[in-house]
């Protein structure tokens, strides 16, 4: 096709001038070539749920991209996914940076891969893009692990509000899934927001943390601790065995204290150390353990349902923020707004009100244009 | 008055016929007093900055009205107490039923006052309307902290969501305030939602429990001891001492392990018992120490002007779901979208984009009617 249309635009040339447009032809010609090396959504579907990893990484690149265009495709892919997917078990793993977590995942990782699991570890880090990814930034961190043939790596999609990172890792799970990975491991920093999102996404949430931390772990968002299915005290070696077994103890005394979860689970605390691979096995024999009893129960499924439809109307939510907080007359009344309310010029609501009817009384007004035509 | 518009009314009548109107014109009369009797708004903000407890009441009263003529003079008492409010500290108590939070109140109420406070006990309820106002529905286990001419107990707003009752009890404090009361005390009940509205809204969040409490205090929503500022073991009395104690030391070491607050303070944790007083002047020495600290850090203005912002975004949030939620065209979508994401035949991401399109369009095409008039 290419070649005959070469040829249909050298007839026009004149006989004996060199054309200067074979340059561009060449040009058209590899557009053209990329633009058919671009697989259609059902390709990458397809792809996917044979496992290819090419399909998949191209599929997650354009569930990432800002590009409007590809927002349309990347749904499609995402839809075609749907019905092979959920098939899998998601880990949240979370800890402030220095407790190791990505030796901790090559760690887990591998011993799972050695069980005949395949592994995909993604990461939810919304800040990632001022720090340039600096979750699985770093793979040589996780040397054996990236190498693994059963095991897929992909770093937090980066520049992104949480909203949207957790949309697009949400989405990134489900063709993980589909492509036949049974064991998505979600990976966190345990700063701001971010670990509830993910804790909102996965099955089991992991907290990682070391022995004789104090203030080097006082970054770590309160409230993290109560939503751990398990503590795992990392770097269990050495001189830090005793100090680690001592924190153990500890922490199980605390968890006592807190109220039963709705999944009748007792969190569990242990040891191990990522370097050694004591205690590594045992960890996943907690989160074996967890997912028999919840899948028995029924929580299992009951819990994804709840994530489900939080998803659906957390979404919603944030959309409609979106939209009311990026109204110009918004913008501009908002600052009085919080001045006024900070001087105690205005109650909260008051304030809130005034911002609502400016909102509202156009829409309401656009209505009443429309009926009065 | 009221005599001279009889006679009026007399001169009108036929003689020697007994006149039937006199029942009517009674009426009207009544009518006409009770409207006399309605104080303005600005009587009744006079009314408060006085001190007067009639007016309070009243100017609440209104607050809680679901009578939309009542909202308008609402606005304007509480705007007008607004400049002389924010000079009390505001208590929030949680605990599970059964800690025995009336009788702490009572106990510690009466310390108060006896210390010179004025202090004014509020309750966050939304079940009330269920439960027909559990919260302090039952005054006769505060008898003497009712007979305190320094002492001022409101119950529960009932009959309301949680952001309603929130509103309204953000607004009784400002009047409370205004009022005098220099000690706000807001009470509520540990489940649900209820006692993250009061940590919002208050200095200071006290959790109540009961020393060897296991089964009974499951009930206690998770993340509540993490919000602690001091946890105070109840019932520490008779043969319950040691098992307080023996929980004191326990909860102290859990205590320690979390992260540290925003305000730098340590949570404290304490005995006491109702009944014999013993500990109550230990209750209230930790949280003056507390409010020494966190006046002089600046964290206390600091955590009220945050509470203030963060009631105004919470106001419009819960409007702007309101508003969405409520539609006609939404209504109808949202249970086959829920069905839908359960059963997974679409993403949680995909079934918000389609109610968020159906529900902008409405707008947007009304925006667009409108601009082509």
């Amino acid at each position: 096709m290419s070649n005959s249309n070469q040829q249909a635009g050298s007839t026009s040339e004149k006989a004996g001038i060199s054309p200067p447009e074979i340059t561009n032809i060449s040009a058209i010609n590899q557009i053209k070539n990329k633009r058919r090396q671009q697989p259609t959504s059902q390709e990458l579907i397809n792809g996917i749920l044979e496992g290819n990893r090419t399909s998949l990484s191209r599929a997650i690149t354009l569930i990432e991209s800002t590009n409007p265009d590809h927002f349309e495709k990347a749904s499609e892919v995402v839809q075609g996914c749907l019905t092979h997917a959920n098939k899998s078990i998601r880990i949240g793993i979370t800890g402030v940076p220095g407790v190791g977590k990505s030796t901790f995942i090559e760690a887990f990782g591998k011993h799972l891969t050695e069980l005949g699991k395949k592994v995909a570890v993604l990461a939810v880090d919304p800040s990632s893009s001022l720090s340039h990814g600096s979750i699985l930034g770093d793979k040589t961190r996780m040397e054996e692990l990236v190498k693994d043939e059963n095991a897929f790596i992909r770093p937090s999609a980066s520049g992104e509000t949480l909203g949207g990172v957790a949309r697009k890792t949400r989405e990134t799970i489900i063709l993980c899934e589909a492509a036949g990975f049974d064991t998505i491991i979600i990976e966190t920093v345990g700063v701001g927001q971010s670990e509830t999102a993910v804790h909102s996404m996965v099955d089991f949430f992991l907290l990682l943390k070391i022995s004789g931390a104090g203030d080097e772990l006082q970054g770590i968002k309160r409230g993290i601790m109560e939503m751990a299915d398990a503590i795992v005290i990392n770097k269990a070696d050495g001189d830090n065995i005793k100090k680690a077994n001592q924190a153990k103890v500890e922490f199980n005394r605390a968890l006592h204290l807190f109220p039963s979860k709705k999944s009748n689970w007792q969190p569990k605390v242990t040891t191990c150390s990522s370097l050694t691979k004591d205690g590594i096995p045992e960890v996943w024999n907690t989160i074996s353990n967890y997912f028999e009893l919840t899948k028995e129960s029924g929580f299992f499924q009951e819990k994804r349902n709840e994530q489900n439809h939080f998803w659906m109307l957390e979404t919603i939510n944030e959309e409609l923020k979106q939209n009311f907080f990026n109204q110009p007359e918004i913008v501009s009344l908002l600052e009085k707004s919080k001045k006024a309310v900070q001087n105690n010029e205005i109650s909260s609501f008051a304030a809130a009100s005034q911002l609502l009817k400016l909102y509202f009384d156009k829409g309401a007004k656009a209505q009443r244009d429309k009926g009065s035509e």
